[in-house]
C-alpha cells in the first residue's frame, strides 16, 4: 500500500528459504522477533543474494481480496442532450450536371433540417470519405460533435449505436461507465484499483515518482492511460460492442490524476503556491492521449478548481446540486485528500485537507481495505468494555476497514478507553497492554482471528486517525468561519467517496471529525465524481453550467490561512479543545465514566 | 518524363555491355536501326539477365539540366494580417493569494487588450506550458492562431521570428515560399521538379497509380510530402531559421494534387461526373500530414473549384484580381491541364481542358523541358524558306521547348510548309523529308545540332500540338458561348503559368490556340498559383474572401457540353474550320502564298 518503500508493513509473507536471509532495520522495527525467526519478512524489502526460487506463504492480512468498490453514486435526472449525434442520410449521388465535391453533397443534405452548420471534419473520416459514401448507395451515418464537427463517416444505418465513457480517475481506484448516448442510461459499469499505486500511494508520492527521472512521467502516464484503456475494454466486452463505438469520453479527477491523465507534469502542484498547469475544462483528442475508443473521439476533462481541489469536487458539486441550492450544504468527499465544499446558489468555497490514507487503513497497525474479512463494525459495552465487532464475509477477521477504526476510537473515547488527549490508560481495563514498549487495545483476541494474532488498535492507530480528523476538521472549520457560519447553519451535509459511505457519521461527529449537526441533515450520495463524470457526458449544456460553476466557487489555501495552525492543534483534541463544540459526546462520556464509577463502588 | 512506362523515348542511354541485350519492341519503334546496333536503349526498359555492373554514356538529350521553373509570379499589394501573431508577454507569478491556473494567468494576461479570445491551446504547447513559463521567470513569448488558439509557446522574447511557408504544388513542379510573417515578405523561394512524375507525367497516369495496389496511395502521398519537406528546408536553409519556426503553411494545387497531398483518394476524379471528395478551403494540422514544420502549425489548402479546376486556378482569380474587375477578362493557367476561367466581378465561369504534356515538350520527337540547349524561338524566312533559331545557354542545340514547338509550327503555318489541316508536302521544301515512313521538317541539321542527328519536327509532332490547341481552344469557345461574349468584347487575357510565360502569343493566336484579340490586352502573370498561395498565407482575411470568390465560380464540365465534338473537331484545323475567326493568319498566310508564287516566277 506505501507503493514498496518500506513503510506501511502491510505485505508481509512467510519465507521458507536455505538462504539466511538477514531482516532490515525497517523489518525489525515493524516486525515482532518471532515473526521474524518465523521467517517473516517484509515482500517489498527481501533481497535475495542470488536469482534463486522461494517458497513464500502470504498470510491472509497480506491478501488483496476482492474490494468493495463504491462506483455507484446520486445522480439527478438530466435531459439527454450529449456532444455527439448520430444521423442516417440518404443522399443523392452525383451526376455531371451536379458535380459537387462529396463533402458539400454530405453537408448540404445534413444541414437541410436547419439543427447542423457543419464546419469542420476529423482528418481521418476526410480520408475515408468517398469510400464510405460509396459503399452503400450514398447511405451512410454521420456522427457529429457540437453540431459541427463531423468525426466518424460509415456505411448503411448505424444511427442505434452510440456509446460514451465516463471514467472518475481517484487516487486509489478507478471507476468506469459505459453509456448509451441515446437515452443516457448505463450499460455496464466497471472498476479497478489506479495501477498507479504501484509509483506511490498518495498524491505526493506519485508527484515525486514523476520528477525521479526523464522517463517517470511518461511512465506514470502510460500506465493510467493502461488502466483506463483495460475498463474500457472490460466495459465493452461486458456490452458485447466494440470499443470503436465509444465516440465520446468525460474524465473526473483530482488536480494531480488530472494532469498525469494528460502527460502534463503535476510537479509544480507540490510546490507553493500549487497552481494547477490548466483549470477550465478541456476537449481533447482521444488519439493524442492514447485512448483506445474511436479515432474520432474526444474527451473531455472536468475543470478543476485548485491544485488541490479537482474535477472530482466539480463533479460532486454539480451531482448534488449545491451549486444550485437555496440552503446552505456542506459536502465532503473523503479520499487520499478529503475535499470540503460549503455555501448556497450564491457562493461557494472550497479547501482541501491532506487527510492522508489512514481512513483507508493504511498506516494502522491492522487496518486493510474494506473486502473479505475486514472488521467493518466495533461496538464496546460501556460497562463491561467486552468488544463486538462485525466481519465482511462470513469468515474470521483479518484486519480493521478504516471506517471501523474510526468507530472503534469513537468508541473507546466514548467509554473512557482513551482520554481527550486520546492517550490509552492500562489501569482502565485489562484489554489495554504493552506490547514493544507501546500500548495497545484487542478487538479480537488470537483464537477469535483469521491470523496468528490478536487484532489490535494501537496507540500510535490512535496518533494517525487523531491526525487525518483533525485535518478534515481544520478545513471544515476554516471554511465555517470564512463563511461566518454555526454547524447548526448547515441545512445538509453530503458525505461522498467509499470512505463517506462506510463510516458511520455519529463516530466522526463524536471524534470531532465532523461538526455536531442533526444525523438525519447528513446524506451519503456515493460516487458523485462519477456522476458528475456521466452528467458531463450525457448533456452538453452541463459542461457549459460547469465552467460557470468554477467561476463561483472560492478556493482558500488552508496553509496560508492565519488560523491554520491554532484550528489545526484544537482539532487534534478528542473530540475538540473547545468541547461546547461537541455537547453529545461530551455527555455521553460523562455519563459513561459516572456508570463505570456506579458499577466500581456496587 | 513518361514515367517509366517506355512510351516518351526520352530516356535514351548508350549501354556497354558484354550481355547482349535484346531491343523491346517499343524500342525498335522509338530508335533507329543505327542506333540500337550503337547500343543505344531506352534506359526505363532495360533488363539485364544478371546483376551487373554496366558502363552506361548519357547523350545530352537525355540530361536533365537545371529547368528554368518559372515561381514568380505578379501579386497585388495586399495588408498584413496573418492567421498567426507572436506576442510577448511578461506575466505577474503565482501567490499563495492568486494560485490561479498557469493557463488562466498567461491568458488573462493575453486577453488584457482585447485582441484575443484564447478559446483552445495546442496539446503540445499545453504538456510544455509549466516548464516554459518558470524558464525564463514567466517571461514567455506566445503564437496565437486567428486571436484564439494558442498553438506554440516559447521563454523569453522570440516574437521577432515568425514565419510561414506556402507552395504550389504543380503536376510537373513544386514552388515553394519561405514568408516572413510579420511584414508579409519572401525570404526565400525554392522550386523543384514534382518527385511524382515517377509515378507518371499526367494527372490520369498518377490517379491510375493511386489505384494499383493497396500501399500506393500511401505512397505517392508521402512522396509529395517528403518533396515539400525538402523544398521547406532548402528555404529554411537558406535563410538560415529552423523550420520549427514555420508556424503557418498554405497551399495551392489542382484538385488531383490537393487531393494526393491530403491523403485522400483521387480515384473518383478520374470517374464522371468527377466530383472532388472536399471543395472547401481546409486547415488541417501540419503533423497530421506528417510536414516538417512547427509542431504547432496549421495547412491551410485552397479550396477548389472542380475535379479538374483546383485550388492553384484560384490562387490565380485572386492574385489577378478577376473577381474584381468591371471588364470581362479571361484567365488561362497551362500545365498538363489548362484552366480557364472567363467572367467579371458579377460572375465567373470555369473549364479544364485535358491540353496534355506536348506543350512542355512531352510526346514531341525532340521536344524537351525548357532549360540548357533548349531552342526556344524558331523564325522561318517566307521567301527562302530558311529556318533561324535560338537556344537555351551559350551551346548547341539538343531539342526543342514546347513554346517553340507551338512558334515553330505557327512559322511553318505562316509559310505554307503546312496546310490548315496540317500536313506537310515534301514538294513545298527540301527540308521537309520522309524518314521510317513519315514525313519530318528540319528546324537545325546535324552539322548545327548537338546531338548526333538533326533536330526535327515530325509530322506526328504536329499532329500532337493540334490536339493541344483544339482542347483549349475548345475550352475558350465553349465558355465565350457560354457568357455569349465575342472575342474583341475580352478586356484583359491574362496567361499564367511556366507556359504561358515563354509561349509567343501571336503563334498561339495564328495556330487558333486563343481566341484573336489586340496583343496589347494579353498579360503575362507567370506562376499567380503561387502568389494567390502566399496571400492566404500572408492575409486571413484573403482565405474568408476565398470563400465568398468560390462560390461565384460556375464550372461547365466539357464532356457534358452538347457543342464538344464539334468545337474540338473545328478547332483542329489551323487555325480553325470557321477561318472568320482568325483574320490576321489568314491574311498572313495568303500573303506569303502570293510572295512564294511571285519568287517561284520571276
Amino acid at each position: 500500500m506505501c507503493g514498496g518503500h518500506g513503510i506501511c508493513g502491510k505485505c508481509i509473507v512467510k519465507i521458507y528459504s536455505s538462504e539466511k536471509l538477514t531482516p532490515t532495520t525497517t523489518e525489525k522495527k515493524l516486525l515482532s522477533k518471532s515473526d521474524l525467526a518465523s521467517g517473516y519478512r517484509l515482500a517489498c524489502l527481501v533481497k535475495t543474494l542470488k536469482p534463486t526460487r522461494l517458497k513464500i506463504e502470504i498470510p491472509p492480512e497480506s491478501e488483496e481480496t476482492h474490494q468493495r468498490l463504491i462506483v455507484s453514486g446520486f445522480m439527478p435526472k438530466i435531459s439527454i442532450h450529449p456532444t455527439i449525434k448520430k444521423v442516417y442520410l440518404e443522399i443523392k449521388p452525383p451526376t455531371l450536371n451536379d458535380p459537387k465535391s462529396d463533402l458539400n453533397r454530405l453537408t448540404s443534405t445534413l444541414e437541410k433540417n436547419g439543427q447542423f452548420r457543419i464546419t469542420d471534419i476529423n482528418y481521418n473520416s476526410l480520408k475515408e470519405l468517398a469510400t464510405v459514401l460509396r459503399n452503400d448507395e450514398w447511405k451512410t451515418t454521420v456522427s457529429i460533435f457540437k453540431n459541427r464537427e463531423i468525426i466518424r463517416i460509415e456505411s448503411g444505418d448505424t444511427s442505434k449505436s452510440c456509446y460514451g465513457f465516463s471514467v472518475d480517475i481517484g487516487t486509489t481506484k478507478l471507476a468506469g461507465y459505459l453509456i448509451n448516448l441515446l437515452n443516457g442510461k448505463t450499460v455496464s459499469t466497471v472498476s479497478n484499483l489506479n495501477p498507479q499505486s504501484k509509483f506511490g500511494e498518495d498524491i505526493i508520492a506519485r508527484i515525486t515518482f514523476t520528477m525521479k527521472d526523464i522517463n517517470s512521467m511518461s511512465e506514470i502516464n502510460r500506465c493510467i492511460i493502461e488502466g483506463i484503456n483495460s475498463l474500457i475494454k472490460e466495459a465493452c466486452n461486458s456490452a458485447g460492442i466494440s470499443s470503436n463505438e465509444i465516440l465520446d469520453v468525460s474524465v473526473a479527477g483530482n488536480t494531480a490524476m488530472h494532469h498525469i491523465f494528460l502527460g502534463i507534469s503535476p510537479r509544480y502542484l507540490s510546490l507553493a503556491p500549487y497552481p494547477p498547469v490548466i483549470s477550465r475544462g478541456l476537449e481533447v483528442k482521444a488519439k493524442d492521449l492514447g485512448l483506445n475508443t474511436n479515432i474520432g473521439s474526444r474527451v473531455y476533462l472536468l475543470p478543476v478548481v485548485a491544485g488541490f481541489v479537482g474535477g472530482d469536487a466539480v463533479a460532486d458539486v454539480i451531482a448534488t446540486g449545491i451549486h444550485s441550492a437555496n440552503d446552505l450544504s456542506m459536502l465532503i468527499d473523503i479520499g487520499t485528500n478529503a475535499e470540503i465544499i460549503l455555501g448556497t446558489k450564491k457562493r461557494l468555497v472550497s479547501c482541501s485537507c491532506a487527510s492522508g490514507p489512514a481512513f483507508e487503513g493504511s498506516h494502522i497497525r491492522h487496518g486493510m481495505r474494506a473486502s473479505q474479512g475486514a472488521i467493518e463494525r466495533i461496538w464496546i459495552d460501556p460497562r463491561s468494555l467486552d468488544v463486538s465487532f462485525k466481519v465482511i464475509g462470513d469468515t474470521k477477521p483479518v484486519g480493521i476497514c478504516g471506517s471501523a477504526v474510526v468507530e472503534g476510537i469513537a468508541e473507546m473515547l466514548r467509554t473512557g478507553i482513551i482520554d481527550s488527549r486520546g492517550r490509552m490508560d492500562q489501569n482502565n481495563t485489562k484489554l489495554i497492554r504493552k506490547k514493544n514498549d507501546s500500548l495497545e487495545f484487542v478487538i479480537a483476541s488470537r483464537s477469535d482471528s483469521g491470523i496468528n494474532d490478536d487484532i489490535v488498535i494501537t496507540q500510535s492507530d490512535v496518533r494517525e486517525i487523531q491526525l487525518a480528523k483533525a485535518a478534515v476538521y481544520t478545513g471544515i472549520s476554516i471554511l465555517m468561519k470564512h463563511m461566518k457560519i454555526k454547524p447548526k447553519e448547515i441545512k445538509k451535509f453530503y458525505l461522498a467517496g467509499a470512505f463517506g459511505t462506510h463510516i458511520d457519521p455519529s463516530s466522526a461527529i463524536d471524534l470531532g471529525m465532523f461538526p455536531e449537526i442533526p444525523l438525519e441533515r447528513i446524506q451519503f450520495v456515493g460516487n458523485t465524481a462519477g456522476s458528475g463524470a456521466r452528467m458531463t457526458l450525457i448533456s452538453n449544456p452541463t459542461r457549459k453550467l460547469v465552467e460557470r460553476i468554477i467561476k463561483k466557487i472560492d478556493y482558500i489555501e488552508l496553509g496560508a490561512n492565519a488560523n491554520f495552525q491554532k484550528e489545526f492543534i484544537s482539532s487534534m483534541d478528542l473530540p475538540n479543545t473547545n468541547k461546547n463544540l461537541f455537547p453529545t459526546i461530551m455527555k455521553t462520556i460523562n455519563r459513561n465514566l459516572f456508570l463505570l464509577e456506579q458499577d466500581k463502588n456496587t
